[in-house]
């Protein structure tokens, strides 16, 4: 049996997650899984369909994108992956979906805006689109740059990746995140969700408002704050 | 066996409709039962997904929102049933949720336009959108207040809570209810498919006008009205 | 065994059939059969759920509202069906729901512009709208009114009942029907595709034109004129 | 057993795949499969449902449209699929839809702009709209002439069939290929999906800008490209 089995596991029980989410079509859509006291992590082979996916097909890759154990090819995302792995080292598993609505907003470059307590449950910002990357980056290592297009955009807007986990990146797609690979998959539902009400929100009223700060940090906090009273 | 088997378990299965009719994502909604002998309702506990629920994890409330039966914490939105069970006396049952089309519509700060029959069969007016709260009613006992404002949005627009059973509480998210559990779930799902028309009924026309009040009437009393000839 | 078995097997065949193709909602909707011979029909029972329904619960009606056979009361749309099949001969069954897109271009008040083939392998024409009623025909006998401003319709437009099949009735909801309830049926399900593609089309380009004429005649032609070469 | 036995069976399977991927409603479309060797296809038979098909109904043509084996009358657009056959030689199957989002692109007379690397992953051109056809094509042999509109579409536009594996026909509908079955339905789901994600990215911002030259280029040569590295 493999070192590296539970996370393996792990990965293809959350891979297979997506399609029952509606989150993917095809093979558009992969989840990675670490460990961290190894430094490795799991993630999906590139274009294997769902339904022939097994536990023993996920990858090992480690946090400089060295394949570590497996036979086929990781997902051609990986390096992004890896590259948020050895910066952000409280993330524990990562999602990353062309799903219909956040892509749309992804395509429209525009950050997703906080309308309302479904949103503000999950998030106290806009969900934050990184800007489409310089003609060079997008030239030299693409998918090691979409890593550090991502943590650049929360650098310039300030933004805590610990406390924000999920985002779009302009003209691509969302990505989302989590101490887990439950957490991760989660988020990438509920981005769905929130980027389809914000989509209808505008087109019922264009001039709707924000939510106001009030009830951003009362929601927030409920879910979130050292008080918090949701969940068991 | 439970003094309150009989809500637990209609409290049960009412909230397996949810997710059964596409209301909910996750746990994002909640049902309570009233037992009005007893003064107390069932609720959904917080945060437990929908396919670890079971009848004994229903909790026990009081109308003034003391646990009397169960081990887990009740949903978050607790205070909110128990505000209007004890002073809308007809309530059977309550439902909450962030189904897509209501919560839009409630994103967006506005009434629901009724724009045909299939609304009229239910409600004579257009459904309410309650103003977002006050800071200071947020930073207070916000749940416990959020019962005040769906409560005084009626008071304000003249509007009988036995008429009306759907509303929408602006940047939040629709709650319905009923004489029973089974009405409330239904009110909920009817009032998502009416807010996906009446989105639809204004992309299609800006210019939609209301329905007029002889085609209001007139279905809402083929359902409703003394002499109504709907059902069996 | 019911004299009407045939009518009322088939009756509920195709009632059956609406859940399936997400036609309805709840009981939001009906289907009917005639048997010319016998100068009857069989309709849904008001009100009883899709999963209660059982061939002897349909009603037995004829075309002037009165109801033959039957315990239960019939659909409270009753009586239009039975004015349509009393003037329109060629009918043999009637099907009427609140499918979203279809009620929505309803409560807008428009007719359905045709913009392509799939709308023209079915229909010449705009699928007609009739205009709301007159306040007097409401608090009159409304739904045997009903009948009478579709058939109006179908005069002020000059429209031919045998070519065109699907109708949305203003503010109110689509009717379809045909020879036969798979016939009618499938058109219900067209009307709702149709609806869907046309407020999608105008989406995408508000300026997009009418089909052609030359390809209105060809599409309508293949399936349906003298030389038709479409199926078996 | 037939001699065309293989393609027969391969084109009833990928038949099978559209109403499972959601692109057609009833009998709304159609598969072929050819056989370069003996110069013959298989297509489905005309107004079959698809619960009825059977791999012995597949019906078998030649290049020139003549039926070589078979009882049933081949689908209506044979000749489009027997044009397109002849004189683009690497395809191997043809799909044509009237999947809701990519017809009503199709019936708005625009071409789908690339917005988004979904997009890019397959194409790296805006999905090419063919300009409906002139009447005296359309009263003369239609789907023949179908089959010249669409060709004549890639060379104004300069366009490569075995690049741009996927297009629309003005008030029509898609038609997509690929080198087997297998991929011209995979063509046909993804130009659905890109046809939605389009139409929502100009809804939440109508000046969203094409995708830069830079990306397009990155991401279709990570699938296509002679260093590709997507999948196995």
């Amino acid at each position: 049996m493999s070192a590296y089995q539970q996370i393996k596991q792990e990965c293809y029980d959350a891979n297979m997650e997506l399609p029952k989410l509606g989150l993917v079509l095809f093979t558009f859509g992969n989840v990675s899984v670490a460990d961290r006291e190894k430094k490795v992590f799991a993630i999906k082979p590139s274009g294997v369909p769902y339904e022939e996916l097994t536990v023993d097909k996920m990858v090992i890759v480690d946090f400089d994108s060295n394949i570590i154990e497996g036979d086929l090819r990781p997902s051609s995302d990986t390096k992004t992956h890896a590259v948020l792995y050895k910066h952000w080292e409280k993330i524990g598993s990562i999602v990353h979906t062309h799903s219909t609505y956040a892509t749309a907003w992804a395509q429209s470059l525009r950050d997703i805006p906080i309308f309302g307590t479904t949103h503000a449950d999950h998030n106290t910002v806009d969900i934050p689109c990184a800007a489409p990357m310089s003609d060079e980056m997008i030239k030299g290592n693409y998918e090691y740059e979409t890593g550090f297009q991502i943590m650049n955009c929360y650098k310039e807007k300030g933004l805590d990746y610990t406390e924000v986990e999920m985002m779009i990146v302009g003209n691509h797609a969302p990505f989302t995140w989590g101490k887990n690979a439950h957490k991760a998959v989660y988020n990438a539902a509920v981005l769905e969700s929130v980027a389809k009400m914000a989509w209808l929100t505008e087109q019922i009223n264009p001039n709707a408002p924000r939510l106001k700060d009030a009830l951003i940090k009362k929601h927030y906090e409920r879910k979130h704050g050292p008080d918090s009273y949701y969940g068991q």
